[in-house]
C-alpha cells in the first residue's frame, strides 16, 4: 500500500483521455489511455486486495449483452460491475420483445435509462460485432443529445470480430509483471502469436488481432505465425506493421510455428478460422443456409485436420529462450489427450503453464473496471485518492 | 432542485393512502393516491438527475415474475429496484421446483422472506392474470398475519389482462408535461385510443383498457374506437363511462378512427385483439388444443386484415388539432414497411414521433420505484426530504 | 432486541472453529460449530427483524451453482447473499464455456477472483454430488495457495447426495423453537423418520440421511423407518448410532412406519429412492442408457406403488404422542388429491401443519448467511456486536 500514492502519481502524469469515450478497440485508443487504464486497473486491485471498498457507485446498473459463449468475461464483467457497486442485468434477447421485432436503437435506449455501463460480446460474425457496438453507441449518443438519457452510459467491448481488449489489456498487464514491472521492460522482447490445431472451427480472429495491434505499440518483437490461408483483416495487420515501426518494436508474418517460437519470450498459440471462412460462414447464417454451414463446417475440419502438426509441445517450446517461454492463452486451451485427442497445447506443456494463465486471467475484472471509471468519471484520479484515503472496509473487517 | 421542496409540500397537501396496499389497478386506486404516486416519481428522478442517491434500502429483495416477454418493463422493474437499493430476483418457474407440483400459495411465502416487492407480469390468459395477483397478495396476506413473514412484500402489476398501470402513469406523467405542466392541464384534451392493425393477433386488452380508465378521471374527452367486434372488457368501459361523468371529461366509443382522430390532442393507435378471442385462446391454451389455437390465429389474423386501414399514417394525423397531435404508443409498434409490411404507424409518422415515445417510456422507472415506497413506508415524504437533505452522491461525484 | 446481547454471550462461550473451512457436511462439524451456526443464524434474523442492516460485506460475489431444480434453496440462498451484501451470481452451465470442454479446476478459479461464497446443489448422482463440491475446494485451495486468489472463497453444500445441512440445520433450529427454545430441550424427543410413498422416483437421500445424522447428535430418539430395500447409505446409518450411543438418545431402524410414528414427538415423512437404483440410475445416466433409464423409472414406480400404504394420513398421526406431533417437511410435499392423487401426505394433515412448514422454512436464509460469515470471518462475534451497536437502518425507517 505505500506505493498507492506513487502509482496514482504516474497516473496523474499521463496524459490521457477516456472519459465518455466507448471502448471499442485499442486502436482507437492512444497509448496513454492504454497506460492509464492499466494503471487503474492495479490501483483498484490494490485497493480491493487491501479491504478497501470501491464503490464508486451508490446505485446503478451495468447492463450486459452476450451474443456467444463466455465464462471468464462473463464473471469478470460480472466483478467489476459489483466492485464498483453496480448490479448486472444481462440482456438476453430471448425474454425480451427484440424477438418480437423491436430494433436495436430503441432498445439501447430502452435498457439504458439508469445505466452506467453496457458490455457487449458479438464476435461470431466478421463485419458485424464491431459494427453492433458502434450502432448501439450512436442511438446511445442520439438519446443522450435528446435528453431521453441523463448521462451516456459507455460501451465496453468484451470481444468483437476485431479486438478482444479486455483480454488483450489483461494479457499486457500479466506481461508487465512477467517481465520486469514497467511497459518499457515489453521492448525488444519477442511473442510469438502463433495459429495452433483445433478440432473446432469459427473461432473468431479477435484475440490474435488485438495481441499483434497492441503488443507491436510497445516495442515488442511480434511474429505472427499460421498456416497458409489463415491470414488475418488486412486492417490489423497493417496496423501492426505501422506500430511496430513507431515503436520500435518489428513486426513478422510467416507461415512456420518453428520460426515464431525460435527465440521467443512469450508464445500465444491459439486456433483461429480463416478469415475467408468467417465471411463464408457470416453469409451462410444470414442465408439461414443449414447445409451449407454443415459443409462449410466439414470442409473446415478437414482443412485445419492437414496441420494438426501445429501443436505447443515440449519440442517447440524447446526452441523458445532458454526452452523456457511465457505460454499464454485466453482460456480455455484446447489440450492434447485432455479435453480432445488432438489440440493447441500437450498436456505436458499446459499443466507447467496452468497456474500462469489463472495469473493472467485474474486481472480482467480490473482492466473492465478501470475501462468503465476512465469512460464516466472526467476525474477518476481524485476518486481514487479519496477511496485511498478513506479507506472504507470492504468486508466486515481486516480479519477476512 | 430549487423546486423540489416545493414539490414535495405539494405531496404533503395530498390526501393519499397508498401504505402497504399492492398495486393492481388504477381503478382501485384514489385520484390522490394517484397524484401522490406522480409526484413521488418526479422527486425519485430530480433526485437521481441531481446525482443523489436514493437507497431507501440497505439490502432487500425485489422478486419479478414474468409470464410474458418483455424489454422495457423488465428494464424498467430492475432499474426501479436498484434505484432503492434494492436487489433484482427474476423468479423463472423452470429453474424451481413449480414445475414439481408447488402451489402459489406456498411459492408466494417461498420467495418473500426477505422481500420487499413482487412484480409480476401475466397478460395473456382473461380472467387470469388480475387473479393470479390476488392469489399471491391473499397468501402473503395470510404468511404476513401468521408471522411467516415479518413485513407484508408490496406488488406490483406490470401488466395484467385487465390494466397496465405502470405503463398508463408513465404515459400520464409524459402527457401531464406534454400539455403544461399540471395535471390539470390534462381536462378538455382530447385522446384518441384507437385500435392499429398489426399482422399479429393477441396482444393483451390491458394497454387500452387501461388508458381509458385512467384519462377519463382526469378530464379528458377520451375517444375509444375499434373495428367492430374488438370490444374491450365491460367493465372497463363502464367505468371509462362513469369516471368521465365525475371528472367533467367525456367518453365516447366509436368505430371510425377517423372520428377518433378529429381534432384529437393526443392519439395512441395500437393493436389488441377482440376480447371474445382472448376468452376463445384462454380456453383453447387450458385444453392444450393445439391445432384449435393454430385454426384461431389464422381465423383472426384473417380477420384482422379486413381492418389493414386502421393505419396512423399522415393523412389520419392530417385530421388531428393542427395536424400535429402527440403520438404515443407504449412500445414496440409494428411500423409499416419497417416490422412489418403493414403495421399499426407508417414509418414517417413513427419517425417524427419516435424521440417522444423515448420520453414517454423514460419516466416507467420511477413510476415504479414510486410505487414501491408509497406501499412499503408509512411516511415516504420524510424519507424524500432526508434524502434530499443528505445530499448522498449516488455515483463517485458531480462531475459523473 | 433486550436479550441479544445475552445470546451474543452465548456464542462467545462456544467453542467452535468455523473460519476458512467449507459448509459440506455436518458430520465434518463440532456439535459447538452446529451450536455456533445456529446461533449466529438467530441473531442474524434478530437484527434483521428490528430493521437492523446486516451488510458485512460492502462488495463481493455470491456464486450459486445448481445441478437440480430448487425454490426454497435459490432463494434462501440468494436472501442470505443479499442479507450479508453479496451480489447473487448464478453459474449457469448452458450460458459458459463448460460446455467447451473447460476444467472444473479451471472453472472454479475462473469464477472466484473477487467472491466470497459459492454455493453447490449436486444431488442427483450417488457418489458425485460430495466428490465436486469437494474437488471444486481443492482447486480453490491451490488457488488462493498459488496466489491467484485473494482469499479462499467459502463452499456451502446447498444439498449433495450425502447431507442437506442448509436443510437440516434450518429444521433443528425449528425443532428447537417447537420443543421449548433450547437445543437441550431436543433430548429425549422422539423423531420418526420415515419413508413415504410417492408417484415419483429419484428424490435425493440427502435429506433423511442429513435429519438421522444431525438429530441423533442432539440426544434425539430417531426412529428411521422405510419399506424394505429402501436403505440409506451405510456410512450414515453408521453415523447416527454412533452419535447416539454419544448423546445419550437412540438411532432405531425399522420397516414399519406405525412403530416409528408410535408416540413420536416429531414426524418427518419423505419420499426417497433406494440407494441401489439411485446407483443404478447414476450409472445409466453415465452411460447415457436413455431405455434403461426408462426400463428403470418404471421399475422404480411400479416398485413404489407397492408401498402405497405409507401415508401420512390421520390415523397415522394419531399414533403419535397425544396424537399431535409436529409434522415437518422440507416441502414441496407430495399431497393425496392436490398434487399427485396418492402421495405422501393427506391434504388434511398437510393442511393442518401446512404453516409451520412455513415457520420451518423461513430459518433457510439466515442460516445460509451464519455459515457464509462463520466460514468468512475470523471474529464474527465482534462484528455482530458492532452492527448492533451501530444500527445502521436496514430500510428507510422503524415505519417499514
Amino acid at each position: 500500500m505505500e506505493s498507492f500514492l506513487d502509482e496514482l502519481n504516474q497516473l496523474r502524469n499521463l496524459d490521457f483521455d477516456t472519459y465518455r469515450k466507448d471502448f471499442l478497440l485499442t486502436t482507437d485508443k492512444t497509448r496513454e489511455d492504454i497506460k492509464a487504464t492499466i494503471k487503474m486497473a492495479q490501483l483498484l486491485r490494490t485497493l480491493y486486495r487491501n479491504n478497501i471498498s470501491t464503490r464508486f457507485f451508490q446505485t446503478g446498473l451495468a447492463i450486459s449483452i452476450f451474443k456467444d459463449k463466455s465464462t471468464r468475461t462473463r464473471f469478470s464483467f460480472a466483478s467489476a460491475a459489483n466492485l464498483l457497486g453496480l448490479t448486472l442485468n444481462e440482456f438476453d434477447e430471448t425474454k425480451t420483445q427484440v424477438s418480437h421485432g423491436e430494433t436495436l436503437r430503441e432498445t439501447s435506449n430502452m435498457i439504458s435509462f439508469l445505466s452506467e455501463v453496457i458490455g457487449i460480446r458479438h464476435d461470431k460474425f466478421i463485419g458485424q460485432g464491431h459494427q453492433y457496438m458502434k450502432t448501439v453507441g450512436e442511438a446511445l449518443d442520439e438519446g443522450f443529445a435528446e435528453g431521453v438519457l441523463g448521462h451516456r452510459p459507455a460501451i465496453v467491448n468484451l470481444q468483437c470480430d476485431v479486438d478482444h481488449p479486455t483480454q488483450t489489456l489483461t494479457d499486457i498487464l500479466h506481461l508487465k509483471r512477467y517481465c520486469g514491472g514497467r511497459l518499457e521492460d515489453l521492448k525488444g522482447k519477442k511473442i510469438a502469436m502463433t495459429w495452433a490445431y483445433s478440432p473446432s472451427y469459427g473461432k473468431p480472429l479477435s484475440v490474435p488481432q488485438g495481441i499483434i495491434t497492441l503488443m507491436s505499440r510497445f516495442g515488442m518483437d511480434v511474429h505472427l505465425a499460421h498456416p497458409e490461408g489463415y491470414d488475418l483483416m488486412d486492417d490489423t495487420m497493417d496496423k501492426a506493421k505501422q506500430y511496430a515501426e513507431e515503436s520500435g518494436g518489428s513486426f513478422t508474418q510467416s507461415n512456420s510455428m518453428e520460426a515464431a517460437f525460435e527465440d521467443a519470450d512469450v508464445v500465444y498459440p491459439k486456433s483461429w478460422a480463416p478469415y475467408s471462412v468467417m465471411e463464408e460462414k457470416t453469409k451462410l447464417l444470414e442465408e439461414e443456409n443449414e447445409s451449407g454451414l454443415e459443409e462449410l463446417e466439414q470442409q473446415c475440419l478437414e482443412r485445419n485436420k492437414q496441420h494438426i502438426d501445429w501443436e505447443c509441445n515440449r519440442e517447440m517450446m524447446d526452441l523458445t529462450r532458454d526452452g523456457d517461454a511465457l505460454y499464454m492463452h485466453c482460456l480455455p486451451a484446447d489440450i492434447s489427450g485432455v479435453s480432445c485427442e488432438h489440440g493447441e497445447v500437450t498436456e505436458e506443456v499446459f499443466e507447467q503453464a496452468r497456474i500462469n494463465t489463472y495469473y493472467e486471467a485474474r486481472y480482467k475484472p480490473y482492466i473492465i473496471a478501470a475501462m468503465i471509471i476512465g469512460a464516466r468519471f472526467r476525474n477518476p484520479i481524485s476518486l481514487l485518492d479519496y477511496l485511498y484515503r478513506k479507506r472504507n472496509r470492504r468486508a466486515g473487517s481486516f480479519e477476512s
